[in-house]
């Protein structure tokens, strides 16, 4: 994951999944492509385990790139649907990137 | 999970693993209670798919806290053996939160 110099910022969002898909996956798939399309996004990076877990961290150069999102129309229906349908509990943490370093095996 | 109020720090560790387990799973579970009884430790999330993809987040109190975790001798220890047995990539960020939420099904 190749990432400008720090200040920038990165949303972590913390999930855990009610039981079956309730059209989850296909969903989750479109809004991870929309992310990528909006102005100031950077990078994104998801788990989600076999009990149902779920870690995803997007990386944004700005608050206001990230303040954007959140207000887009199709992000914030999801959203909805997410608290109805697909989540038992979430946390998201707004962070502000100050150092990041990467190690690959050469 | 019960965190305080902002701020405080979140490190995001994101990693892809080596095949086999090399003692990686005992080693992980083990630094994982180590982080918890460290000074300034308040929480952890750890997910990992079968595709070899991680994400733990840890949140602390302080960079200090962090800055003595990293500098914890066995923690060091294990950080080489992660270079040289058990990641083929990772990326370390260490993040302020400014603020966050939670939501859980009523």
């Amino acid at each position: 994951m190749e990432l400008p110099e720090p200040p920038y910022y990165a949303v972590i969002f913390t999930s855990r999944r009610t039981d079956g898909d309730r059209g989850y996956a296909e969903r989750a798939a479109h809004m991870s492509e929309l992310a990528a399309e909006q102005p100031g996004y950077l990078a994104q990076n998801s788990v989600r385990d076999e009990s149902g877990l779920g870690i995803t961290v997007s990386y944004w150069k700005d608050e206001d790139s990230i303040a954007a999102w959140r207000t887009h129309l199709e992000h914030t229906e999801t959203r909805r649907r997410g608290r109805a349908e697909w989540y038992t509990e979430f946390d998201v943490h707004v962070t502000r990137v100050e150092r990041a370093y990467r190690f690959e095996r050469p």
